[in-house]
């Protein structure tokens, strides 16, 4: 009987919680308090719920019905996968499985695989495109201690620092007080004129747009203007007016390695993605 | 031949540059220098670039073809929107032309248009859902003064915070030193355990999970476990294990009103976009 009520409360217990289940009121085990005990004696079947075996003792006998009924009114508990690590590993299986990868390098199928994992969109890896060598020089750069540039707070925020090889700085000037000035100034987003704030630490960094296509179109123009070359553009705006055209502007451009997401599509939780997996082949 | 040069030179200025036209060396206009100077004097046609009119008077002579030729080589300008507001008015008018929002409420709509800004796809109408009364339920939250609570620091990260109507409080406890070593005794992952540092602030708060399935069924625990109860909860996390199941599970669940988009779309992008549409109704 209490193996049958056992296999009855299981399902209700959350994990870790404890389940005493007692032949005796001797209680041989430990007399501690359990959210469920079960105690089987001369008198009959006792349910004691938070309660010691001693407790529970002293608690009228009951029918092995009852006792379920009682059981059925706990919580359920939910059945989900808490390990973090498994469910990295099933959803990295889940997208291997369904997206098409065969295109990229291994170093590019990483990438992909997080931007889809960060989108949940397998279909995504239609629209990703990597320039020859992008991949291998971002790693270089971030290895070499290169900051990261950002467009948007949100990226700094979403970097999972432990994975950054050489502690790199990740930078979004959005809210330095020249900010606003520049923006006017310039007759353009606060999103661009941040740009005017990377100058010198643009060379050699790894720079990121995940949210604003004028970001983007500010970086082609600095390219334009002056030699500073950043060693890898991670360049994925998203949005309806110019973020399409932004990125295929930067592919077309040809002067610094970058990667896209082709299209409407994009924004800072792929750009995090992207950082992330280019900082360490840890999955 | 000026007015001709200066229709040559007007598209590879960038806005606000400096042209600088004269007909006579006497530069009735402030002498400054400018970006491009043309003048035309007793000698010819004279291009100057980064010169005042006095030093480009000093320059030979030129053809027009000639000057046209050395325009042709400097950067042109890139032809994109650089207004932040009429990007917006723009983006929001190709949402409202091209996705379907009928079945929504006027203020579920603003908060449909904003997901759809935030991911760059029209098609995602279908999937967001409201229980009845949500909408109202945070807004009436927000004005009250109720704090949000975020399973990840990129949503913080990218609330828009003059958009808030009481100032309210934004909070992610996922850094929480206390947070490791919950997640091990409750065996979780560290951002359903984050959950547990709600608990105070949790009564009448907006919630927003962007990110993590655990953190969406942690909070549906809690609610069978304890009377409190949050204003409004916006689940939206995103992937691939548990994302559809924790969204599906907490839309029917039925104790506080709630928003999801079902299927594994999600996401802190689109948390954020929820959150911003739901603090004003300021497009």
């Amino acid at each position: 009987l209490a193996r049958e009520l056992g296999r009855a409360v299981l399902p209700r217990l959350r994990r870790q919680a404890r389940l005493h289940v007692s032949g005796c009121a001797k209680s041989c085990a430990l007399d501690g308090r359990a959210e469920v005990t079960l105690v089987w004696d001369a008198e009959g079947c006792k349910l004691g719920l938070d309660q010691s075996v001693s407790e529970a003792t002293k608690t009228a006998p009951t029918t092995l019905e009852a006792a379920r009924a009682r059981l059925a009114g706990l919580p359920a508990q939910r059945d989900y996968e808490r390990d973090g690590a498994a469910i990295y590993r099933r959803s990295f299986a889940i997208i291997r499985a369904e997206a098409e990868l065969e295109r990229f390098s291994p170093i590019e199928e990483r990438v992909a695989v997080r931007l889809i994992h960060a989108s949940g969109m397998v279909e995504l890896s239609r629209d990703i495109e990597f320039s020859p060598g992008f991949a291998e020089a971002a790693v270089r750069a971030l290895k070499a201690g290169a900051p990261i540039l950002c467009d948007t707070k949100m990226l700094p925020a979403g970097v999972t620092r432990p994975r950054l090889p050489s502690n790199n700085e990740v930078l979004c000037f959005l809210d330095d007080p020249r900010v606003p000035e520049l923006a006017a100034e310039q007759n353009t987003t606060r999103s661009a004129a941040a740009l005017s704030l990377w100058r010198e630490k643009l060379d050699g960094a790894l720079v990121a747009v995940g949210n604003a296509p004028t970001a983007l179109f500010r970086l082609l123009e600095i390219l334009d203007e002056t030699p500073v070359r950043p060693a890898a553009v991670i360049g994925v705006p998203v949005g309806f007016v110019g973020a399409a055209e932004s990125k295929e502007a930067l592919l077309a451009d040809g002067r610094v390695p970058c990667m896209i997401v082709r299209g409407r599509k994009g924004g800072s939780a792929m750009a995090v993605a992207a950082i992330n997996a280019l900082a360490s082949d840890k999955e």
